[in-house]
Protein backbone atom coordinates (compact mmCIF):
# COMPACT_ATOMS: atom_id res chain seq x y z
CA UNK A 1 0.00 0.00 0.00
CA UNK A 2 1.71 3.54 -1.42
CA UNK A 3 0.01 6.53 -0.02
CA UNK A 4 0.95 8.22 -3.21
CA UNK A 5 -0.79 5.98 -5.17
CA UNK A 6 -4.94 5.74 -3.82
CA UNK A 7 -6.62 8.88 -5.37
CA UNK A 8 -7.52 11.55 -3.17
CA UNK A 9 -11.18 10.96 -3.61
CA UNK A 10 -11.11 7.18 -2.35
CA UNK A 11 -9.61 8.85 0.88
CA UNK A 12 -11.96 11.91 0.84
CA UNK A 13 -14.60 8.16 1.72
CA UNK A 14 -13.48 6.58 3.61
CA UNK A 15 -14.06 8.90 6.90
CA UNK A 16 -17.56 8.58 5.07
CA UNK A 17 -17.69 4.55 5.31
CA UNK A 18 -15.72 4.61 9.14
CA UNK A 19 -18.55 7.02 10.37
CA UNK A 20 -21.61 4.90 9.09
CA UNK A 21 -19.85 1.38 10.68
CA UNK A 22 -19.48 3.09 14.13
CA UNK A 23 -23.37 4.15 14.22
CA UNK A 24 -24.29 0.58 12.64
CA UNK A 25 -21.69 -0.87 15.66
CA UNK A 26 -23.69 0.65 18.23
CA UNK A 27 -26.57 0.01 16.99
CA UNK A 28 -25.52 -3.60 17.49
CA UNK A 29 -24.76 -4.32 14.18
CA UNK A 30 -21.87 -6.77 13.37
CA UNK A 31 -21.88 -7.30 10.11
CA UNK A 32 -22.81 -5.38 6.87
CA UNK A 33 -22.65 -5.98 2.88
CA UNK A 34 -21.53 -3.25 0.33
CA UNK A 35 -25.06 -3.01 -0.89
CA UNK A 36 -26.30 -2.35 2.51
CA UNK A 37 -23.21 0.34 3.40
CA UNK A 38 -24.27 1.67 0.05
CA UNK A 39 -28.05 2.88 0.91
CA UNK A 40 -26.59 4.27 3.96
CA UNK A 41 -24.13 6.66 2.74
CA UNK A 42 -25.78 7.23 -0.86
CA UNK A 43 -22.68 5.73 -2.95
CA UNK A 44 -23.00 2.76 -4.68
CA UNK A 45 -21.83 -0.74 -3.78
CA UNK A 46 -19.59 -1.25 -6.45
CA UNK A 47 -17.99 1.63 -5.60
CA UNK A 48 -17.69 0.87 -2.16
CA UNK A 49 -16.36 -2.43 -3.02
CA UNK A 50 -13.39 -0.89 -5.04
CA UNK A 51 -12.88 1.28 -2.35
CA UNK A 52 -11.98 -0.73 0.48
CA UNK A 53 -9.88 -3.36 -2.04
CA UNK A 54 -7.26 -0.47 -2.52
CA UNK A 55 -5.88 -1.61 0.81
CA UNK A 56 -6.10 -5.00 0.93
CA UNK A 57 -9.13 -8.24 1.00
CA UNK A 58 -11.30 -7.01 4.06
CA UNK A 59 -14.64 -8.61 3.00
CA UNK A 60 -15.89 -12.55 2.24
CA UNK A 61 -17.91 -13.24 -0.75
CA UNK A 62 -21.22 -13.93 0.86
CA UNK A 63 -21.02 -13.10 4.15
CA UNK A 64 -19.63 -9.51 3.65
CA UNK A 65 -17.74 -7.17 5.82
CA UNK A 66 -17.21 -7.90 9.40
CA UNK A 67 -17.94 -4.81 11.09
CA UNK A 68 -15.75 -4.18 13.95
CA UNK A 69 -12.78 -5.39 11.80
CA UNK A 70 -13.53 -3.13 9.04
CA UNK A 71 -13.72 -0.40 11.90
CA UNK A 72 -10.60 -1.35 12.82
CA UNK A 73 -8.62 -1.61 9.53
CA UNK A 74 -10.33 1.91 8.27
CA UNK A 75 -9.18 3.61 11.85
CA UNK A 76 -5.56 2.24 10.78
CA UNK A 77 -5.72 3.13 7.51
CA UNK A 78 -6.98 6.92 8.17
CA UNK A 79 -4.34 6.78 11.18
CA UNK A 80 -6.98 7.37 13.81
CA UNK A 81 -6.19 4.26 15.85
CA UNK A 82 -4.17 6.76 17.68
CA UNK A 83 -5.00 10.15 19.38
CA UNK A 84 -4.32 13.27 17.92
CA UNK A 85 -4.07 16.44 19.84
CA UNK A 86 -5.20 18.98 18.79
CA UNK A 87 -5.23 23.57 19.07
CA UNK A 88 -7.74 25.73 18.12
CA UNK A 89 -7.18 29.37 16.98
CA UNK A 90 -9.74 31.65 17.20
CA UNK A 91 -12.57 31.15 20.11
CA UNK A 92 -15.54 33.13 18.81
CA UNK A 93 -18.96 31.14 17.88
CA UNK A 94 -17.00 28.74 15.83
CA UNK A 95 -14.32 27.79 18.08
CA UNK A 96 -17.09 27.69 20.91
CA UNK A 97 -18.69 25.04 19.04
CA UNK A 98 -15.53 23.00 18.23
CA UNK A 99 -14.89 23.34 21.93
CA UNK A 100 -18.23 22.31 22.93
CA UNK A 101 -18.17 19.61 19.98
CA UNK A 102 -18.81 15.70 21.50
CA UNK A 103 -17.66 13.69 18.66
CA UNK A 104 -14.16 14.27 18.22
CA UNK A 105 -13.05 11.96 21.24
CA UNK A 106 -13.88 8.83 19.85
CA UNK A 107 -12.88 9.48 16.37
CA UNK A 108 -9.13 10.18 17.11
CA UNK A 109 -8.90 13.91 18.18
CA UNK A 110 -8.60 15.89 21.48
CA UNK A 111 -8.86 19.81 21.70
CA UNK A 112 -5.75 20.40 24.00
CA UNK A 113 -5.50 24.35 23.63
CA UNK A 114 -7.23 27.49 22.42
CA UNK A 115 -6.12 30.73 21.30
CA UNK A 116 -7.19 34.26 20.36
CA UNK A 117 -5.85 37.83 19.87
CA UNK A 118 -8.67 39.53 21.74
CA UNK A 119 -7.37 40.67 25.52
CA UNK A 120 -10.93 40.24 26.51
CA UNK A 121 -10.69 36.50 26.14
CA UNK A 122 -6.92 36.11 26.85
CA UNK A 123 -7.55 33.97 30.44
CA UNK A 124 -11.06 33.60 30.56
CA UNK A 125 -12.20 29.69 30.47
CA UNK A 126 -13.96 27.82 27.82
CA UNK A 127 -15.64 24.92 28.48
CA UNK A 128 -12.30 22.88 30.04
CA UNK A 129 -9.92 25.60 28.25
CA UNK A 130 -8.13 28.48 29.15
CA UNK A 131 -8.28 30.70 26.45
CA UNK A 132 -4.50 31.89 25.44
CA UNK A 133 -2.57 34.62 23.74
CA UNK A 134 -2.58 34.13 20.14
CA UNK A 135 0.99 35.53 20.50
CA UNK A 136 2.07 32.67 21.99
CA UNK A 137 1.19 29.98 18.88
CA UNK A 138 4.22 29.31 17.15
CA UNK A 139 6.23 27.99 20.87
CA UNK A 140 3.27 27.12 22.41
CA UNK A 141 2.40 24.70 19.32
CA UNK A 142 5.63 23.74 18.50
CA UNK A 143 6.46 22.54 21.92
CA UNK A 144 3.63 20.49 22.44
CA UNK A 145 4.39 19.12 18.95
CA UNK A 146 0.90 19.50 17.60
CA UNK A 147 0.61 18.17 13.99
CA UNK A 148 -3.31 19.60 13.43
CA UNK A 149 -5.11 22.62 13.72
CA UNK A 150 -8.66 23.91 13.60
CA UNK A 151 -8.36 27.82 12.32
CA UNK A 152 -11.61 29.83 13.31
CA UNK A 153 -10.43 33.29 12.67
CA UNK A 154 -11.95 35.85 10.28
CA UNK A 155 -10.97 35.76 6.53
CA UNK A 156 -8.45 38.62 7.03
CA UNK A 157 -5.68 37.25 9.09
CA UNK A 158 -6.32 33.72 8.34
CA UNK A 159 -3.69 33.46 6.44
CA UNK A 160 -1.18 35.22 8.82
CA UNK A 161 -2.42 32.62 11.36
CA UNK A 162 -2.04 29.79 8.96
CA UNK A 163 1.83 30.49 8.17
CA UNK A 164 2.63 30.82 11.97
CA UNK A 165 0.63 27.43 12.52
CA UNK A 166 2.63 25.98 9.59
CA UNK A 167 6.10 27.34 10.98
CA UNK A 168 5.35 25.69 14.10
CA UNK A 169 5.00 22.09 12.64
CA UNK A 170 1.13 21.63 11.89
CA UNK A 171 1.10 19.37 8.61
CA UNK A 172 -3.31 19.70 9.00
CA UNK A 173 -5.00 22.84 9.22
CA UNK A 174 -9.21 22.49 9.26
CA UNK A 175 -10.13 25.96 8.10
CA UNK A 176 -13.16 27.46 8.92
CA UNK A 177 -12.22 30.94 7.56
CA UNK A 178 -13.68 31.98 4.16
CA UNK A 179 -10.95 32.09 2.01
CA UNK A 180 -8.30 29.56 0.87
CA UNK A 181 -4.93 29.17 2.52
CA UNK A 182 -1.85 28.97 0.69
CA UNK A 183 0.40 26.16 2.61
CA UNK A 184 3.56 24.60 1.49
CA UNK A 185 3.58 20.84 -0.10
CA UNK A 186 3.05 18.32 2.30
CA UNK A 187 0.44 20.57 4.36
CA UNK A 188 -2.66 19.69 4.30
CA UNK A 189 -5.97 21.77 4.17
CA UNK A 190 -9.22 21.02 4.49
CA UNK A 191 -12.35 23.84 4.18
CA UNK A 192 -15.69 24.53 6.16
CA UNK A 193 -17.07 26.86 4.43
CA UNK A 194 -21.14 26.82 5.14
CA UNK A 195 -21.87 29.26 2.35
CA UNK A 196 -19.69 27.72 -0.31
CA UNK A 197 -21.80 24.05 0.61
CA UNK A 198 -25.13 25.75 0.14
CA UNK A 199 -23.80 27.50 -3.52
CA UNK A 200 -22.67 23.79 -4.49
CA UNK A 201 -26.90 22.83 -3.80
CA UNK A 202 -28.62 25.69 -5.09
CA UNK A 203 -27.17 25.09 -8.39
CA UNK A 204 -29.50 22.32 -8.97
CA UNK A 205 -32.63 24.29 -7.27
CA UNK A 206 -35.71 25.47 -9.35
CA UNK B 1 -26.56 23.95 -20.65
CA UNK B 2 -28.12 21.21 -19.00
CA UNK B 3 -27.40 20.47 -14.93
CA UNK B 4 -27.72 17.21 -15.79
CA UNK B 5 -24.63 16.88 -18.21
CA UNK B 6 -22.40 18.46 -15.61
CA UNK B 7 -20.50 16.76 -13.29
CA UNK B 8 -21.12 17.36 -9.28
CA UNK B 9 -17.53 17.42 -8.95
CA UNK B 10 -17.15 20.29 -11.16
CA UNK B 11 -20.38 21.93 -9.94
CA UNK B 12 -18.21 21.90 -6.25
CA UNK B 13 -15.38 23.78 -7.20
CA UNK B 14 -17.57 26.54 -8.94
CA UNK B 15 -18.31 27.98 -5.59
CA UNK B 16 -14.86 28.10 -4.30
CA UNK B 17 -13.73 30.29 -7.90
CA UNK B 18 -16.69 32.49 -6.84
CA UNK B 19 -15.39 32.84 -3.22
CA UNK B 20 -12.06 33.73 -4.80
CA UNK B 21 -12.73 36.03 -7.20
CA UNK B 22 -15.46 37.68 -4.39
CA UNK B 23 -12.27 37.90 -2.61
CA UNK B 24 -9.79 39.31 -5.20
CA UNK B 25 -12.60 42.17 -5.95
CA UNK B 26 -12.91 43.31 -2.52
CA UNK B 27 -9.31 43.68 -3.02
CA UNK B 28 -10.31 46.26 -5.95
CA UNK B 29 -8.77 43.79 -8.81
CA UNK B 30 -10.66 43.91 -12.24
CA UNK B 31 -9.39 41.18 -14.18
CA UNK B 32 -7.56 37.92 -13.43
CA UNK B 33 -6.04 35.06 -15.29
CA UNK B 34 -6.53 30.81 -14.67
CA UNK B 35 -2.91 31.11 -13.83
CA UNK B 36 -3.45 33.67 -10.85
CA UNK B 37 -6.92 31.82 -10.11
CA UNK B 38 -5.29 28.69 -9.98
CA UNK B 39 -2.50 29.71 -7.49
CA UNK B 40 -5.38 31.25 -5.52
CA UNK B 41 -7.03 28.11 -4.86
CA UNK B 42 -4.68 25.53 -5.71
CA UNK B 43 -6.37 24.66 -8.60
CA UNK B 44 -4.13 24.02 -11.80
CA UNK B 45 -5.14 26.51 -14.01
CA UNK B 46 -5.87 24.25 -17.12
CA UNK B 47 -8.58 22.67 -15.02
CA UNK B 48 -9.96 25.84 -13.85
CA UNK B 49 -10.29 26.78 -17.90
CA UNK B 50 -12.06 23.50 -18.37
CA UNK B 51 -14.33 24.01 -15.39
CA UNK B 52 -15.25 27.58 -16.61
CA UNK B 53 -15.76 26.47 -20.44
CA UNK B 54 -18.41 24.29 -19.48
CA UNK B 55 -20.38 26.90 -19.05
CA UNK B 56 -20.05 29.15 -22.03
CA UNK B 57 -16.66 31.45 -23.14
CA UNK B 58 -16.17 34.01 -20.13
CA UNK B 59 -12.70 35.01 -20.81
CA UNK B 60 -10.62 36.25 -23.34
CA UNK B 61 -7.35 35.10 -25.07
CA UNK B 62 -4.44 37.38 -23.61
CA UNK B 63 -6.48 39.71 -21.25
CA UNK B 64 -7.87 36.37 -19.15
CA UNK B 65 -10.81 36.98 -16.96
CA UNK B 66 -12.86 40.43 -16.23
CA UNK B 67 -13.65 39.89 -12.40
CA UNK B 68 -16.92 41.40 -12.54
CA UNK B 69 -18.13 39.71 -15.30
CA UNK B 70 -17.30 36.42 -13.79
CA UNK B 71 -18.50 36.95 -10.32
CA UNK B 72 -22.13 37.85 -11.87
CA UNK B 73 -21.85 34.33 -14.48
CA UNK B 74 -21.10 32.36 -11.39
CA UNK B 75 -23.83 33.70 -9.31
CA UNK B 76 -25.92 33.44 -12.00
CA UNK B 77 -25.25 29.82 -12.74
CA UNK B 78 -25.13 28.59 -8.92
CA UNK B 79 -28.54 30.87 -8.58
CA UNK B 80 -27.06 32.48 -5.63
CA UNK B 81 -27.82 35.84 -7.75
CA UNK B 82 -30.67 35.78 -5.69
CA UNK B 83 -31.48 35.76 -2.25
CA UNK B 84 -32.43 32.15 -0.26
CA UNK B 85 -34.06 31.68 2.55
CA UNK B 86 -32.97 28.97 4.82
CA UNK B 87 -34.47 27.86 8.42
CA UNK B 88 -31.72 26.47 11.06
CA UNK B 89 -32.90 23.51 13.13
CA UNK B 90 -31.21 22.44 16.25
CA UNK B 91 -29.91 26.29 18.33
CA UNK B 92 -26.77 24.26 20.24
CA UNK B 93 -23.47 25.61 20.07
CA UNK B 94 -23.58 25.03 16.11
CA UNK B 95 -26.79 26.08 15.56
CA UNK B 96 -25.57 29.53 17.50
CA UNK B 97 -22.20 29.95 15.50
CA UNK B 98 -24.92 29.54 11.96
CA UNK B 99 -27.33 32.82 13.58
CA UNK B 100 -23.91 34.63 14.08
CA UNK B 101 -22.33 33.98 11.26
CA UNK B 102 -21.81 37.07 9.14
CA UNK B 103 -21.05 34.98 5.62
CA UNK B 104 -24.35 34.32 4.41
CA UNK B 105 -26.23 37.44 3.37
CA UNK B 106 -23.46 38.49 0.89
CA UNK B 107 -23.24 35.06 -0.65
CA UNK B 108 -27.11 34.52 -1.75
CA UNK B 109 -28.49 33.14 1.80
CA UNK B 110 -30.29 35.11 4.63
CA UNK B 111 -31.90 32.68 7.85
CA UNK B 112 -35.66 33.95 8.39
CA UNK B 113 -36.43 30.92 11.29
CA UNK B 114 -34.96 28.65 13.79
CA UNK B 115 -36.30 26.24 15.50
CA UNK B 116 -35.59 23.76 18.83
CA UNK B 117 -37.16 20.98 20.75
CA UNK B 118 -35.97 22.25 23.78
CA UNK B 119 -39.02 24.04 26.30
CA UNK B 120 -35.90 26.09 27.72
CA UNK B 121 -34.73 27.69 24.40
CA UNK B 122 -38.42 27.99 22.76
CA UNK B 123 -39.61 31.65 23.04
CA UNK B 124 -35.81 33.19 24.04
CA UNK B 125 -33.83 35.04 21.72
CA UNK B 126 -30.77 34.51 19.35
CA UNK B 127 -29.60 37.12 17.87
CA UNK B 128 -32.55 38.72 16.13
CA UNK B 129 -34.54 35.93 15.84
CA UNK B 130 -36.98 34.19 18.26
CA UNK B 131 -36.06 30.09 19.25
CA UNK B 132 -39.72 28.17 17.70
CA UNK B 133 -40.90 24.62 18.68
CA UNK B 134 -39.45 22.54 16.39
CA UNK B 135 -43.46 20.82 16.57
CA UNK B 136 -44.19 23.40 14.29
CA UNK B 137 -41.21 23.11 11.88
CA UNK B 138 -43.53 21.62 9.38
CA UNK B 139 -46.10 24.02 8.87
CA UNK B 140 -43.55 27.03 9.33
CA UNK B 141 -41.23 25.88 6.71
CA UNK B 142 -44.32 24.96 4.38
CA UNK B 143 -46.07 28.10 4.58
CA UNK B 144 -42.71 29.98 4.62
CA UNK B 145 -42.23 28.37 0.67
CA UNK B 146 -38.26 27.27 2.09
CA UNK B 147 -36.09 25.18 0.27
CA UNK B 148 -33.00 25.37 2.10
CA UNK B 149 -32.44 23.96 6.08
CA UNK B 150 -29.36 23.88 7.91
CA UNK B 151 -29.53 20.80 10.51
CA UNK B 152 -27.73 21.13 13.81
CA UNK B 153 -29.30 18.71 15.88
CA UNK B 154 -27.77 15.36 17.39
CA UNK B 155 -27.10 12.11 15.39
CA UNK B 156 -30.22 10.70 16.76
CA UNK B 157 -32.38 12.63 15.74
CA UNK B 158 -31.30 14.15 12.25
CA UNK B 159 -33.41 11.80 10.20
CA UNK B 160 -36.36 12.34 11.66
CA UNK B 161 -35.65 16.11 11.18
CA UNK B 162 -34.68 15.53 7.78
CA UNK B 163 -38.57 13.87 6.95
CA UNK B 164 -39.89 16.54 8.04
CA UNK B 165 -37.92 19.34 6.38
CA UNK B 166 -38.50 17.26 2.89
CA UNK B 167 -41.96 17.05 3.83
CA UNK B 168 -42.25 20.36 4.00
CA UNK B 169 -40.94 21.20 0.94
CA UNK B 170 -37.30 21.35 1.57
CA UNK B 171 -34.89 20.41 -1.21
CA UNK B 172 -31.29 21.14 -0.02
CA UNK B 173 -30.24 20.10 3.46
CA UNK B 174 -26.90 20.95 5.18
CA UNK B 175 -26.48 18.89 7.42
CA UNK B 176 -24.57 19.30 10.81
CA UNK B 177 -24.94 16.29 12.20
CA UNK B 178 -22.76 13.42 12.30
CA UNK B 179 -24.42 11.25 10.52
CA UNK B 180 -26.11 10.20 7.46
CA UNK B 181 -29.47 10.85 5.73
CA UNK B 182 -31.41 9.75 3.88
CA UNK B 183 -33.63 11.56 1.51
CA UNK B 184 -35.30 11.20 -1.60
CA UNK B 185 -34.24 11.83 -5.24
CA UNK B 186 -34.39 15.45 -5.67
CA UNK B 187 -32.93 16.89 -2.15
CA UNK B 188 -29.81 17.77 -1.95
CA UNK B 189 -27.61 17.01 1.28
CA UNK B 190 -24.38 18.47 2.10
CA UNK B 191 -22.22 17.16 5.05
CA UNK B 192 -20.13 19.31 7.20
CA UNK B 193 -18.21 17.28 10.48
CA UNK B 194 -14.90 18.31 11.35
CA UNK B 195 -14.05 14.53 12.29
CA UNK B 196 -14.57 13.66 8.66
CA UNK B 197 -12.51 16.06 7.48
CA UNK B 198 -10.02 15.49 10.21
CA UNK B 199 -9.48 12.08 8.81
CA UNK B 200 -9.13 12.82 5.63
CA UNK B 201 -5.38 14.50 6.57
CA UNK B 202 -4.72 12.38 9.60
CA UNK B 203 -4.23 9.86 6.25
CA UNK B 204 -1.30 11.46 5.00
CA UNK B 205 0.31 12.06 8.10
CA UNK B 206 3.62 10.28 9.89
Amino acid sequence: MNADKIPDIIIGRLPIYLRALQRMSEKGKKTTSSQELGDYVGISAAQIRKDISQFGEFGKQGTGYSIPFLIDKLREILRVDRMWDVAVVGVGAVGHALVRYQGFSNRGFRIVMIFDVDPSKIGTRVGEFVVEDAAKLTDRVRAAKLRIAMLAVPATVAQDVADRLVQAGVKAILNYAPTNLNVPKGVHVQHIDPATHLQRMTYYLE
